[in-house]
């Protein structure tokens, strides 16, 4: 497969990249292979180890292969088809809520055991720390039996605090001073203290499209209007229509998801967070980033939330233990490098304080080592369920069904034939026993009408198999009496 | 000591009420002495049983006397001057919220264990229910072992709801559907719901005066604006007076503390509680109810809350766990009877849901029994620690300090010599290792500013009898200063 020319015009990598490319497309290498080892590849080919590893990072963004952590890189499964980039259609205005109710339809399965549970994000559920944090809770009752009763401080508890510190130094090499974190009710709490802090009623706040529900839930229930900005499946926010948006609307706060953003996935390239943050200096606009899903990227790398990438940036990060590890402990964090009195006045006002026996149980969680060993064996659970539910849609939805590519966390997002409502798939799947996300609570506009989220954030077995099968029948039968019913322009344009 | 006129033109219990009068005046009765039972008291003075206890329950009104569970009626402990009802001496305004710094100041002390905690109402801590609670959330640990990491749904653990609408049943006779409770991250967040559920930015809030601080707090957040209204030590707010601040001000909301408010710890009696609901009825205007200390009247008895006394009030009645078992858990709840949809909407835009592994273990609490002993073996704890305090208030305070007489719940509310500045001794306070509650966060106006608020709710020990006495001479010696100093107009009007 050799053929690098030294002496061309084309880069050394340029011409790596397309040699993989090459045997990707002719099926030499198959979904799920293995890249040689770039130092295999550098004798190969005769081109330095920096040469090759500058073109798998480049085949990597290009998600034609992935890397794993000390294994080396893969060529991607390749389930169905990419997500295209949106076109905008109309000009974004800022817009209030809508499907309020279908979103109240959505939370009434959270708990109901009877339902395939593919309609909420839970990616720790699908693999539970049970044993280790119960472990260390009792812990934490022992040691601390009347005290672990009584009030946290306001901003949290400081072992816990300093925890997340480490956990950003370790992480990420940055350093963050604990002072600057409030502990929270859930990262719900967060972006709710987040957003109060930076902005009031009436205020427009730019939100990626689509974006989380609970996000737009959030910005109603406040009184202010959300505007949408463009996102691309492969970069996240799209920084020239950013600038147009700010042109446009008196856009108070931005409020983005950097990492693995829901319902996408989709992480912003570090370039791009840098520019970001520029556009945002510039204009003294603040950021609330929502980062709940920085630790979960299948192959353990960690970007650096934007935060942390600028210096006169007004940014507010929020986390949470709520996707990682219990999302029934409500605890979440905020880290705010200007708004931190602010913050610590609102959380007193609207909560007083958060759980402090949880909030000791996670300090012993992360002190003892437990939560980055539990990490380390969620995120291949986390990979295995992604790639069998991709596979899965591949085989049993129609073909033209467009997916997300997720490096992780624990949704895929699928679009499907334009004819077909995902509010009565939603409806149909709900008396079949299976709860799903339709597309319509991911925007204020109705440009989801077609799109679902599906979780794979939780334990595997036949029934998601199952429902999985039982989805994709059920959207090409309503493809299908749509092609003979009253919409006959079936199809795609 | 018989002296009654059976055929005088006084009522017969007016004649028996004068006897009890007479004889604790004369000092034959004496503070802590029981009254004769009803029947013996019926068998001596000639009078039936039923007027005997027309007669204690209208000396218990007057706080001559006070009753005691399964035990009788005893005259009451008279430490010191009872506070007056206030005269209004302005005009009340909305105003917005003064004193932001100082109560940060109080909340700092809140864990630290090196302070004397007079500062942070904390009842449950007096006799921490820490064996049992622990007990109840082992029994929830093996049993729903990965379950109770997971979401509990928006509204709250059903088992748990139930028994919330049991505990209602139980203690006051009133039917409460599970389906219109949600439960909260503590009474604070209830407030914060149940607020926003019925007003918006700009809008009016009535509130009592002196008022819960987090209730002020919450208002000035939401970008509110709050009016006073009279509140009297005996009664609680003064109707006549929240009339007229009806007609001159566009209240939206009222929120008050029917039952133990707090700071003044006064219980509104039952027909004032009737004509409260019936003005809120006639004007349309919604009552959210702080009921928070309802379950910790020092005799057990459990007023009903408003809500339960009016067919049409719309009224949103706020409950929690963290006065009366657990602050830590932060777990409240809602009684709504109109805005229950409005409730779950905000909960779950606000912070998703409430903590599921408190949720499931206070159900099983509940469920137990192990609460109601709990609330059982509370209660004297707080009557003893209350007239411990009152006692050692009486002895070391100056001879014009005026208390509350609260009849449950874990605070006193002193009213001192009007030149000594309550912030003032707070600093003194703490640099002695005393943490209290000056009266400026009680109020948005500055009429509190020689008041202070002390917890009762705290082991006691040593360090607490110290503590008053030191409060005590600090107080005299600011007098003192004061009278030879610059302010020499020491002394009341």
């Amino acid at each position: 497969m050799l053929s690098i020319d030294k002496q061309g015009d084309t880069f050394l990598y340029r011409q790596v990249i397309d040699l993989i490319a090459e045997n990707i497309d002719s099926g030499t290498l198959r979904p799920g292979d293995r890249l040689p080892s770039l130092r295999k590849m550098s004798k190969t080919a005769g081109v330095s180890i920096p040469t090759v590893r500058q073109a798998y990072v480049e085949l990597e963004r290009q998600r034609r292969v992935e890397s794993r952590p000390q294994s080396g890189f893969y060529v991607r499964h390749r389930a169905g088809n990419d997500l295209v980039r949106p076109t905008r259609t109309k000009a974004l205005k800022p817009v209030p809520l809508s499907g309020r109710s279908l979103m109240e339809r959505v939370y009434d399965g959270v708990n109901d055991p009877d339902l395939v549970p593919l309609g909420i994000a839970n990616p720790c559920m699908a693999r539970p720390a049970a044993k280790t944090l119960h472990r260390s809770m009792k812990r934490v009752m022992a040691r601390a039996e009347e005290r672990s009763l009584g009030y946290a401080s306001t901003l949290g508890e400081p072992t816990l605090r300093r925890q997340i510190a480490w956990h950003y130094l370790d992480t990420i090499g940055v350093q963050v001073e604990p002072e600057r974190i409030c502990i929270t009710n859930g990262g719900q709490e967060a972006l709710l203290l987040a957003l109060r802090a930076v902005a009031s009623a009436g205020d427009v706040i730019a939100v990626e499209t689509p974006t989380y529900h609970g996000l737009l839930e959030l910005i109603d229930s406040l009184g202010m209007l959300a505007v949408e900005v463009e996102t691309c499946p492969e970069e996240g926010v799209t920084l020239a229509d950013l600038v147009r948006t700010l042109d446009e609307h008196p856009v108070k706060a931005c409020m983005f998801s950097t990492t693995l953003g829901n319902p996408l996935g989709v992480t912003m390239p570090d370039d791009d967070r840098r520019r970001l943050v520029r556009i945002l200096e510039e204009r003294d606009i603040p950021l609330i980033e929502d980062d709940v899903y920085g630790d979960l990227r299948f192959d353990g790398s960690r970007p650096v939330p934007a935060q942390f990438l600028g210096r006169k940036l007004r940014a507010l990060t929020c986390g949470s233990f709520s996707k990682t590890a219990a999302p029934g402990y409500r605890i979440g964090w905020i880290v705010a490098n200007q708004d931190i009195d602010e913050i610590a006045r609102l959380k007193r006002a609207f909560s007083c304080s958060s759980g402090f026996l949880q909030q000791l149980t996670l300090a012993d969680f992360m002190a003892s080592g437990d939560y980055q060993r539990h990490l380390k064996a969620l995120r291949p659970v986390l990979r295995r369920n992604a790639e069998r539910m991709a596979a899965l849609v591949a085989e049993h939805f129609p073909a033209e069904t467009r997916t997300s590519r997720p490096l992780g966390g624990s949704v895929l997002w699928l679009e499907l034939d334009r004819q077909v409502s995902a509010e009565t798939l939603f409806d149909d799947a709900i008396e079949a026993g299976i709860s799903i996300a339709p597309g319509h609570i991911f925007s204020p506009c109705d440009c989801y009408k077609n799109f679902i989220r599906l979780s794979f954030g939780h334990p595997w077995d036949e029934r998601t198999d199952e429902a999985i099968r039982w989805l994709g029948q059920r959207v090409s039968q309503l493809v299908a009496s749509q092609a003979n019913g009253r919409h006959p322009k079936k199809g795609r344009p």
